[in-house]
């Protein structure tokens, strides 16, 4: 393919700079719009990754400019330019959550089913090299048949107080990345169990939301899965996955910036804390979720999640907010 | 203090050589009578580590030779044998579970709350050192304050099928160890919630048992607890713990018998499986479970568990059980 | 700095690609001649990262276009192209060694001491963060009093036989990193102890040279360092330091790229082998050594190696290679 | 075997009380006489341990009641001592080393040759059960050919001034122990180099010895032997060794008697410093030490060492120290 991809952006916030960023590296690609209703953030993002910019979704799409769009917007926005992307017949990769309210994604399931182009979601540790080569050493066989699945997900600090009623909870915030880890190794939850405390953030619980959490997930063949979450974590982003089989364990251990361990007169064998967040732990995830995408709008066969994990993820996140509030197992079927 | 216990054993399986062994390393003790209904049994042990044999428990409390008796016999005698102690006077240690019907327990309640003896319960795991430091750590804020504790145990195998039906179930036979260590952490546990499967064992299925299974706690401030069970292991008994707190995280990795490890164009950095299983994992917990005890016996302060300890125990293994059959999280109430 | 630091490249071998890349990714330099004897080389690297081409150096310096140059060829044209640098004013990052022959390097040391442009060695591992962070810490007296360093470099594969005789054997070829890192701690080496061994290569031994070595170096306050060096590892590029201080130890241990670790029936906590080669293990250190050039080229405050410590590496290796010989340790002055 | 081995015990210093503690707790032997010329010593350790008490060592070796004997007596005694046993035809496990000079081992070389009885030197580490692992495990051909083995060894702190004069000196004292490891891996050690340094202990210096060293074996398969020593170590009794060969590498690393690991807003992953001293790390190595001179004594199978490797460790010890005073590399031959 000699021609280049073009991209248009839809959002410039933390996470659309990180698109643009990986965009720019990525020389199938090239960002031909940004789009924000903060111009002056498109215009930013611009300046420094090219593209022209507009305040207006409705004036990319009727550019005849972009290939593809990726949507880093707010999660209130999402829906509708799936569907706007869907109308003009656009690929999309669009940030998880597909929305905070099933039925407004349900709304759009069968016409994201019977799209012609790809819809695809940001899940971007699905892309981590180090998880992809468990989910793929799992699955040729190296520790047998998969039993219990442990995934820990320790955030090195609360989100801001204005950010949480937005956030749509924890679970859908947050633990819904984890969620749809599960799902990359068991794609068929049956049942969601979870238990949620308020431990140490006074903010957390006046917006009504915990900020800590255990899931309990059932796999169809009853493998159980659980989630270990934390809005917050002392000695960095804590991001690991225990695969417990038949024949053995593979572990995806905490990853560490720095080769050198000190030995001392109280303490030995120490290193430094782990790296500071996201934007680094997964930096080069972020990249191949976009190239994955591109790999999906030149018609390759690509491994980008798509609208039905989202709707996924979502139901899973929604159950879990039901188990936590009621105490109750509840039981999903995924493909109804 | 020169005199000796005298101490009385009652039951000489494999618990029962194992207090026998650690009686013959402390000094302060010294086996008077070992009493088993299997006379044979009895005979063998004694011939070992000294003593006289019985088959009926009444000659050993009646000869006034014991100062003290360990109950390592069969779970359906321990409440009968914890009551001939108190109306002995003669302190008694008996192993886990006190038994498997609560009902039986709370029949034993008060005359147990009213003795004038120590009545402690073997719950190992309790005196293995590194738990004991990590408890201490915890304790001394470490890590700030505690907010989740995540308990892996896994066995090597799967118990013989003819064991299953009198076990009690998983929660009772093997869990009930990590419910007490999490009370070991956190006495004052409020809720349970737990998910039982069946993913690898035929037998355990027919027996309507559980062979994996997820707990998880929680503490009167709130704090999860996460239990991870399987009966069985590949790679050796696994018997790991994570205090994750405020300001830090401590764990306690599983012991490796061998120092060295493996460098190969395969694999690097690899070691040994880890030890077989309890008597060698626990082999010094046990001998300090044993003292301990012998310094109640002497009337020195003492950290052994006790009969309430045993009694939470099952109370919260029987709520596991009650939320793994319906799915629903159990509030418990352990001062009741 | 508005304007770019215009870049003239001697060489376009392995090496030379390495450092090709490096300036495509800083944003401060831009290459603009490509100079290699074999005009094809020159033409394909300038095809992919810029500049003209010849196959003659003094086009390069005559052409008024370059304001720094980086030497990657062939050892035996060092010394001349530093001099014509010299003699250009134009500053210069010359790989390791200077020379095969300390005379010749001598012959130019004094130009080189007065020369008014920075010249900068290739020693890449100075610019590895682990060792950098390793330098910085032992300065910062984590580990009180530096006594002992010892350097572990053990090499995937021997070189082809074809490469040997123009070498200069494995003290000047491979050690020189070593003897350099020692400098890099202990500027100060008086003395100088070797033993080689052929033990596993038929093609070294043919060549005269030893195929494993063992270095014994002493500081000026009497410290010692220990450089390990063996041609070949079944387990893939090993590179360690060791710093024991009067207070304390720290280590650089060897950099794996996976965080995935296996348990299974035979083998526990085994993970993948490390990186394969220089180029993957040091690909940030050699940008940065670029990077860092330029900060000189710029007259900025810069940590580059310089012409003094790529003659006392070679003073060290020739050293070496001495010691190994006759079996004696060589007094050295490096200040002399 | 249903009779016991009668042992006598010369000297009752502190590594004269582990043998008599090993005794106890060996079921094949009884310790049936202490001597010492210090008598008082002597009836404190057969208080404790058992047997009759002199200061006089005819007396034992006449009183026809030992089977063995035991000299953990100071070094200038071992020589005679061993001879009395020879002529007495009782077996012995003398300490190391043999003697402080060369000469008087020699001059008792060809009687020992001859002797009808076991004469075992105490090499504690050959013992260990992590080096005989890795021993075992070379020998298995898991590294292919060995090519390099580095050996370190730290002692937590200097040994008390008043010991310097009489110990030999370090390699007599101290790296004997480390030669003697070399050759449990290569018996055939050809050549010795050896550099000494003054870098923390004023006291050492003062007795014309060295703190710290490094010594340069060399196999008669080329192989290349590194012992890194220091009379001190912050983080506590630091011992390793790395066996490199053609196919891979095995380490034992050092033993931590915690398993807690500790991760902080300032260091992640540490542990505990390591086991104070020799009696900790090698408590089970030198029970072993004497089960095995036992098996000889029984006319067992037996791998005790015996005269002939504590002659080569003093051998080694020597040129050691030659080589460390002279800077020349020492050729040396131990079938001599």
């Amino acid at each position: 393919m000699t021609q280049q991809i073009r991209v248009g952006l839809f959002g410039t916030g933390r996470i659309g700079q990180v698109h643009a960023m990986s965009l720019a590296t990525l020389e199938e690609a090239t960002l031909t719009w940004v789009c924000d209703p903060y111009l002056e953030g498109a215009k930013r993002t611009a300046a420094e990754f090219g593209g022209r910019v507009s305040d207006d979704p409705a004036e990319v799409f009727a550019s005849g400019e972009v290939d593809a769009v990726i949507v880093a917007s707010p999660t209130a926005t999402h829906v509708e330019l799936i569907e706007q992307s869907i109308d003009a017949n656009i690929p999309v990769l669009c940030e998880k959550p597909v929305d905070l309210e099933i039925a407004r994604v349900d709304a759009l399931r069968a016409k994201a089913a019977a799209a012609d182009v790809p819809i695809a979601l940001g899940f971007n540790k699905r892309f981590d090299r180090h998880f992809v080569e468990l989910r793929r050493r799992v699955g040729a066989g190296e520790i047998g048949a998969l039993e219990q699945l442990i995934i820990t997900s320790r955030d090195p600090g609360e989100p801001p107080a204005a950010y949480l009623p937005q956030s749509g909870g924890i679970f859908r915030d947050m633990t819904i990345h984890d969620l749809d880890m599960a799902r990359y190794f068991l794609p068929d939850i049956v049942e969601v169990s979870a238990r949620g405390a308020n431990v140490f953030s006074e903010s957390i619980r006046e917006a009504g939301d915990f900020d800590s959490t255990v899931v309990t997930l059932r796999g169809s063949n009853d493998e159980l899965v659980t989630i270990l979450n934390s809005r917050h974590s002392a000695y960095g982003y804590d991001q690991r996955i225990e695969a417990f089989g038949s024949t053995g364990l593979l572990q995806v251990a905490n990853k560490n910036d720095s080769l050198v361990r000190h030995w001392g007169t109280r303490s030995v064998e120490g290193t430094s804390p782990y790296q500071n967040f996201f934007l680094e732990r997964y930096a080069e995830a972020y990249r191949l979720e976009v190239a994955e995408f591109l790999r999906a709008v030149r018609g390759l066969p690509s491994r980008s999640p798509g609208f039905e994990d989202g709707r996924a993820a979502l139901v899973l996140a929604d159950a879990a907010e039901k188990s936590a509030r009621t105490g109750a197992a509840i039981a999903v079927d995924l493909s109804a």
